[in-house]
């Protein structure tokens, strides 16, 4: 199974594009839109993201991710990422760090295979969309392994206290997964602590809480309304984690 | 064939999580988005919506179908519904009640089975998806059957007399079948007696009027223009359906 | 492997729609979307734009694509057409000139084939669909051939200096191939020259330049900014060439 994760959007035609380089290289694989908006810009929250998307796909998944910038950056190598048994390719720009940072087993390979076309803003199409389509069909990444400790940012933290992601609904999606949260957690955004809730149905119309989302992570919402609206938040913006015990 | 028809948008991971359940649990099944921009938090029309489009698919399609509000509610027990040779897996908020009014053979059961996890805010992807995989793959429903009129909203009538969608046009869809209206109908809207048009290409630009739409409903447009806006109209608002003869 | 290029946008039932009648038609045959926002209304620049991206996929595939307007006029005929090897399925508004006129064999048919439903609104659903299905079955076309100099627009212009579309990004695709340029070529918008760019990362951020993109035409991008927003530039607009040698 390929799995896209992008920034392009679903207007135009480059996921189509892409797909169009799967179909061809590697027509028996199934091919999954997992999302194509993610953080645009902004491959550090795309990748904390990723990190807590990706441990619900079956293992050999290979996620083809694409975030500018970094793409066609010179000083940025591409990258082929295995991950507790799945496969990440795409840009160096920090988008495979959390990724790799929390695998119990990770390798990291920078790819050094180039295509016959290589546009310079179309990397997605003619670099990671054949690779990922070789790394579906059982080929080994055609680059040059590399320890993983010399591709990660060091300083970045374990988890991002920021808001990720705003989604359709204006749910705010943070990077702390719930699971990390010291004991008696409390959770504050724009200096006003928030309460706790469980399913929406049980909260009062319009109030801000946050809760465990679908994937483990803290998120800010507001029952049938726009916690983005009503907190003013967006992606980047600071998420404060206490302990109240 | 397994049709996802939800109001979670094309934004967001949601839509690609319910397709890898759907991946994992039923491989062979193709999976097609019939809409995922139903009226949000609007079961009723988004129920009218979806029994106008059901009848297009072939016999033994699963509609995994999602609406909020209802998800999560402990008020409301999940459902699997037959009607006329189709299965629809969703809540039971309303959202099935027009498919299994309108059905000459209707079939419904709560369901019972509970996932090994079941996230509070996700049953699509949690308990849904994984059902309708087992119906696509002629598993019988894991719930407990129920009669139909136990289960159908009884004073809920047979068309719905409101705009139950607006289309990236700003056509305005209703919840009334042509077929049943009366002889030498008048179609009114926010006071204004519509005239009846045939095609697009017929009707002087910008002008409003009303057709039969391609899945046989009442439907309000404006030759390249938007109906929506140059009549004032939204999801909810009531059409006046008079005979004139 | 077919292919479906349209103004319906994401939203609506429309798209899936079309695809339940491929995979009742053509169950073994791959769907992709290439784009759903093509110019609305404007089969012109949809039409240029085509040209260029369907270079890009396999011989054999099937383009099916559906511009409004033109679509339920009666002065046209729906038309499939069998270009370099490729074919084009949909209304005969000009949306298949370019790919027709540029071709060094080209094959152009009137469709004569009536299905047993036609809605006067969805010829994509109707007509074109199960005609694609056929011809992607390696069927021939249902109808009659005629010369292709009958059905070329004579007066339009090999490369088309105009705005052809505006993506997600507020880059500005133009209709002329860079490939057909001058030498020395100079690029104006809006009355001022630009200046030639090569990735996106070389340049300032903010600026406006143009540069081939990935498909070979001329575009028109600001470094992580909006072109269109810097430059007031939409569908439509004319794009200046000189040479400045």
């Amino acid at each position: 199974m390929i799995v896209l994760y992008t920034d392009f959007g679903w207007e135009g035609p480059y996921v189509g594009q892409m797909k169009a380089v799967l179909a061809r290289e590697a027509p028996q694989v199934s091919v999954i839109d997992l999302m194509h908006d993610a953080p645009a810009f902004s491959p550090r929250p795309a990748g904390y993201l990723l990190a807590a998307l990706a441990g619900e796909f079956p293992l050999d998944t290979v996620f083809v991710a694409v975030i500018d910038p970094g793409v066609g950056d010179p000083a940025r190598r591409p990258a082929a990422v295995r991950a507790d048994g799945r496969w990440f390719v795409g840009p160096d720009n920090g988008l495979f760090n959390a990724v790799a940072a929390r695998a119990r087993h990770a390798s990291w390979w920078d790819l050094t295979w180039q295509p016959g076309r290589l546009s310079a803003s179309f990397h997605g199409r003619d670099l990671f969309a054949p690779v990922g389509a070789r790394l579906a069909s059982g080929h080994p990444p055609p680059g040059e392994s590399v320890p993983v400790t010399e591709r990660l940012y060091a300083d970045w933290p374990d988890d991002l206290a920021e808001v990720i992601y705003v989604d359709h609904y204006g749910n705010c999606v943070t990077g702390v997964r719930a699971a990390s949260l010291p004991e008696g957690p409390e959770v504050r955004v724009a200096g006003r602590g928030l309460a706790r809730g469980a399913i929406f149905a049980g909260r009062p119309v319009g109030e801000a809480f946050w809760y465990e989302n679908s994937v483990g992570l803290v998120e800010i919402a507001a029952n049938q309304g726009r916690a983005d609206q009503a907190l003013g938040l967006a992606v980047g913006d600071a998420v404060e984690i206490r302990s109240a015990g």
